[in-house]
């Protein structure tokens, strides 16, 4: 693909400062581009590097003087370079049709323009939407149905009845569907309560690779529109989670639990079971949230603190020592004081 | 299935309040109920929706005053539930034979009764017993054994001379068998030690998704009888659990630490190796444990507390800065005093 | 295998006392030991059990007075015996060529003597190197090239165009080159970063079971030489770990965070993005990092503290409770004077 930068700078809703006839091929890191390709600064402390780069093209926040390459101004460099390397880098689809090596049940209703690769299995009854992509390795269970658009990596498994919506990208590994974990006691062994219920991906979530979402006792695992999914994530069963929300890394999230819109859970986090987290909530890496956290509150830590306060905590947490010995020597002083006192009150 | 809300009661134990002879279809929770539907209340909050309930009988703990419904009381309504529900949903098997699509070594032993699906892979002299499930993409190593009635779901991995019980269930994705991690240093560089044990899996055991189950250096990993793992777990060599424990999602246990019978380790715990963990052990959330834990004991954090010791600390925690400032306070005042005195001396 | 412990001992740079024409047949354990295999003794406090052994040799470091088996003596036991046990285990290489049940991509290369097991799936221009083997259900993904004698087990997936060296194992269900987890606000929504990178792994890199690599943003992923990977380890985008590295289960490491040579992460580290981790450094179990590291550090903790200050800290944490009665107490006491001395200051 050839792009002028005036064309680009019309798609991404920018201006250009310098040559707009300049021809675009390609998108690289500042270090890496070469002739042909634009480059973006999104953080202002790179500006320097654009003396050097060999891009024929930048995309900035704003006008940088002294620099003879053509400029594209735009208010988010990172949203621009994000649209403008998704046109750069995104093939047409093309179906490839159903392979002769995949398994797929007569029963099983499958569009005519979707791609199913060699050694899939395609379970009863279930539904495969226009221009999915499902590549081998991949079981979709029976009554299971994919939204068109869809993209599923390689050895995922998806459960029977489980559905998923448009635009939808699952990351290779994952597991979407398999038992809640529910047991009950009688006497000594656990009694499994079966989990009769589904999970439920709206349109354009993403999941990343190995990670683990469980079906629904009852009713559905419930992930809404727009949510994005790092990797090795547990999502208990009934948990939902409101739009456009994203769960990085090695999340685990219990049973029940529910979260709002555009809340964001860093790294590790860990959620107990039938809490709510309200709307817009960011909860700080390695955290373990035992209660609810209401709206727009930014908390880290076990128990979680808000952000500032934990930041406090943080920083007299590893002067306990000192703070001990301090409490200890006044102790004896505060006791000489008081024998002293004891003394002269004898005396007189 | 349909059954009379008598003949329910005999199976699990309980007694009828109202009409003993309404037909039974199904079973669920107490808002999606519908007409036909038993519903169930496990806890007391939920009484009042009884009123509200479409369902057609109800599974309680105790008689309940001005309620229509047809009652089944209970010691335990979530356990009778778990019975009914799995006596309305389990299906009985039918043994589906080996697909034409599966790659069966010619040395393996296969039961005429197992269901194995297209895509499987069974290694040499590998075992499955009677009314084995084995779904696609799952690999059984050679010299694995399978015992009767046990389920394995897709793109599960059995590496070499693993042993599974009866009626143990494996969900997708899961790994058992790999090298246990253990490397010695030659130099910089690591040399890895054969790990040339394997994994024993007793009857009744269930693990969840994407775990992973290490087999041992010499002699065995263990995981005795009746044993649930929810998702992401890590079992490292040699480990051993005992009866009936339970390991939440996302827990790490290092090699060759034991655990006793009905131990129960909540999400993200994680343990270091060569450790043991007596019998009922209970251990909160996120604790990272280092050392042995005696029978019979709740204890949580980091290091690990007695449950209601860790209360404490954290409660105190949160208010570390305060008591920093106290303590300065404090110190400026005896300080003051202090001085005071010694002028006071001098002028003596 | 049989060998002499001479032999053996030349092969491990050892001295014998007793009979070094002794025949050795296998490895094992110093309780599960039978006549024939050789034992060894990693920690003083087994050498009692030397007495009570059926192993007709053991691997020690030092001499043992009054044992009457043949000793191997050599500096490192635990050394000599990983490399011992591999001799005993490690079966020549036999090419098995490529299944008839593989499917493989007309442009991709594939040695001749590597091994390809039924299901495997090699893309577009793939490259197999020599003494290859695929298990069953792995996904080698267009342009993706595999190094001389790797070994790759059931239920990976490598995406297109990353790169393994030579001598590298892959346990079962890791997922190498997803995309990295970035995303850019535009409103509400998020919107995907396109990750047009490539994982790197260098040779003698061992990754476990369940592990996520995620691609480059730009560039690559780096996996320097021999480092060893753990279970359900994720690695963000554009990560690079040194040589010789340890990451122990379940360590997530952000994106674009860089690790020294020799760097050891115990089990459930968390790393942030965009820090730099020495040389040599250890970082203890749990521990949350969210800054730069210098060389040969050992730290411990979240936030993380010098090791030696950890511990002190960790000690006084559980009794924070007392410390807040001892300071409230204090104050009672030291206002107690105030009042009073106020009082006899009023009396002058």
């Amino acid at each position: 693909v050839e792009r002028s930068l005036e064309s680009l700078a019309r798609e991404v809703g920018g201006k250009v400062m310098g040559d707009g006839s300049v021809v675009i091929s390609g998108l690289a890191g500042i270090e890496g581009a070469l002739e042909g390709d634009i480059t973006f600064v999104s953080n202002e402390r790179f500006i320097p590097l654009l003396k050097e780069t060999k891009a024929s093209a930048a995309i900035v926040a704003r006008e940088i003087p002294d620099v003879s390459l053509p400029l594209l101004i735009v208010k988010n460099p990172l949203l621009a370079m994000a649209k403008i390397l998704t046109a750069f880098t995104q093939k047409p689809y093309v179906a490839g049709g159903v392979s002769a090596m995949a398994w797929v049940s007569p029963s099983a209703t499958v569009s005519k323009d979707a791609t199913i690769h060699p050694f899939v299995s395609i379970g009863d009854e279930a539904e495969i939407g226009s221009r999915v992509t499902i590549y081998p390795f991949v079981s979709i269970g029976p009554q299971a149905a994919i939204g068109e658009d869809t993209v599923i990596y390689p050895n995922v498994t998806i459960y029977p009845r489980c559905v998923l919506g448009r635009r939808v990208i699952v990351h290779a590994g994952t597991v979407i569907g398999a038992d809640g974990f529910r047991f009950v006691k009688d006497g000594e062994a656990n009694v499994r309560i079966p989990q009769v219920g589904i999970v439920e991906i709206e349109d354009d979530v993403e999941i990343g690779a190995n990670c683990c979402l469980d079906r629904a006792t009852f009713g559905k695992t419930l992930i809404k529109k727009g949510v994005k999914f790092d990797n090795l994530v547990q999502i208990g069963h009934n948990v939902q989670i409101g739009e456009h929300s994203i769960i990085v890394s090695q999340v685990g999230i219990s049973g029940s639990t529910k979260l709002g819109k555009n809340v964001t859970l860093a790294g590790q986090v860990g959620l107990v079971d039938h809490i709510e987290i309200g709307d817009n909530v960011m909860i700080g890496a390695q955290s373990g949230i035992a209660k609810d956290v209401p709206a727009n509150q930014i908390v880290l830590g076990t128990p979680h603190l808000p952000y500032r306060q934990f930041l406090k905590v943080a920083a007299v947490w590893s002067r306990l020592p000192e703070m001990k010995k301090e409490l200890a020597l006044l102790r004896k002083r505060v006791e000489a004081f008081e024998k002293k006192t004891a003394i002269e009150e004898e005396k007189e």
